[in-house]
């Protein structure tokens, strides 16, 4: 296996970093996970513009022109033999502070650090999809956003791992975070929707999510299906009311939710609407790759 | 310069970790700061034991049994000479998560990263302690202690390093951290202490601050100095009529606060009782060394 590491690919063995890197030492850094789906990357140019805007909040130097990336990211493909017509790719483009003394000042990096990593993606079991997913209510909170913005896709994942343990600790597909004001937020790696009385709804961006690109497919493809969606304040409460409810990221995509906290949504199936997103998301997702190779 | 890195000591150009360390990946890590007067370190077993509990808290395993680390102590400072009677060490103790696939799951990473740095402590510039330090009230909040508790001394950093930014946009020494409901908290690496009418106040653990060990012996030292010593939950306004403030922690000790935001602090000189404070534990600090090798 190959990764990328700064100006070159090097075996997976070679790819290395100083203790002293401020991606290790404080979490300093910024990631995007990307997709492709056979030799074609998922909305690549929004990965990689929030990529960068995660990078601007930090005053991280990012040493890649844009322009560079699609090549970089389909080397990567190509050198680990995935993205093709027999595997899609999972890729994870990472940007730390780099190395530098210890202490918080980022001057005192010269030089951030580059990292793609790629692996095969394989579809989720299509049990889960058939049968939904059950979720842990987490007693960890998300993250404040005035404290550090979700909308910085950080490397600072320790909220998310401490839910994630929770979820592990019960048995269930993942957790479900409320925040500050005990709204519901999203689950550690996906956003939240649920159903109710035909609407579509989904936390709003300032409840304190990840301003998630699938997210934002989905509200348009359930929109231009006729599906009324709202982004709102939303409470437990509300989620026990909802006849269906689903997550969404890059790689998943869309995946029912049957129960939470061992009680069923609905009838604790995956219900008809969100039958009906995913399988408008799998028809028109062609609409949100990068073109074909010439 | 020697790092020591698992298992052996390494020269610093070979301190080098996986990048699916998740320690780089996602922060997923804790650490400690120490540091010796000469040759004997202060307060050693309270470090191990907070290391410990931050470990313990993410369900992390160290992998270095609690008698060796005296020793191995002692050994990265000779190999880089400092911790002896021309110069106190800086010793920090990092333990990550370790390297495995990509993924929140603690269990991918089979074995956890230790890492122990070293470097020459020096003291504070005496301008600082004479003429007392600014800060600026960062208009970013302390974490959600729901969402990850600064008891847990982990390399998340990026809120006390977003702060930190602030602090270094205005041309102060620091940044000064209020939590979600506008109380005071600590600065990036130290805890804040103020003094109004002969009571030394400091914000309550429950504010969402670290459990500082140079916080606990200054409040000791207080009281056995006849210094009534409260912890609460204060607000910028309390803080704006004392008559002295300082921050501590171990590398700087009792450092005095002359101003925030500008404003002055008292005369906007070091007070008197801050000056008294800095002397006790200059003349007491032997207390909470380590017994003289043998």
């Amino acid at each position: 296996m190959w990764v990328f590491l700064n100006d070159r690919f090097v075996p997976k063995e070679e790819a290395l970093v100083s203790v002293f890197d401020h991606g290790f030492l404080y979490g300093d850094g910024v990631y995007e996970t990307l997709r492709s789906y056979g030799p074609r990357i998922f909305m690549r140019d929004q990965h990689l513009a929030r990529l960068r805007r995660s990078a601007d909040a930090l005053g991280l130097t990012i040493p890649v022109p844009d322009t560079r990336w699609p090549d970089l990211l389909h080397e990567a493909m190509r050198r680990n033999e995935v993205g093709n017509d027999h595997v899609d790719a999972y890729l994870r483009i990472t940007i730390s502070r780099g190395a530098g003394e210890i202490g918080l000042d980022p001057a005192l990096c010269p030089r951030s650090t580059v990292v793609i990593m790629t692996k095969p993606l394989h579809p989720s079991p299509s049990v889960l999809s058939r049968d939904g997913v059950s979720l842990t209510v987490a007693t960890t909170r998300r993250n404040l956003p005035a404290a550090l913005s979700p909308h910085i896709k950080s490397t600072n994942f320790l909220n998310n791992i401490l839910a994630k343990r929770e979820s592990i600790a019960a048995g269930t597909f993942d957790s479900l975070l409320l925040n500050w004001k005990d709204e519901l937020t999203e689950c550690t790696i996906s956003n939240l929707f649920f159903i109710s009385h035909g609407t579509v709804h989904t936390p709003a961006l300032d409840c304190g999510i990840l301003d998630g690109i699938t997210r934002a497919i989905v509200m348009t493809l359930a929109e231009e299906d006729g599906l009324p969606v709202k982004e709102g304040h939303y409470h437990l409460a509300d989620l026990r009311q909802a006849s269906e409810c689903f997550l969404t990221n890059t790689s998943m995509e869309v995946m029912p939710v049957s129960r939470v906290d061992g009680v069923p949504i609905g009838n604790g199936r995956p219900g008809p609407l969100t039958t009906r997103i995913q399988a408008r998301f799998a028809a028109s997702r062609h609409r949100f790759l990068e073109p074909p190779a010439s």
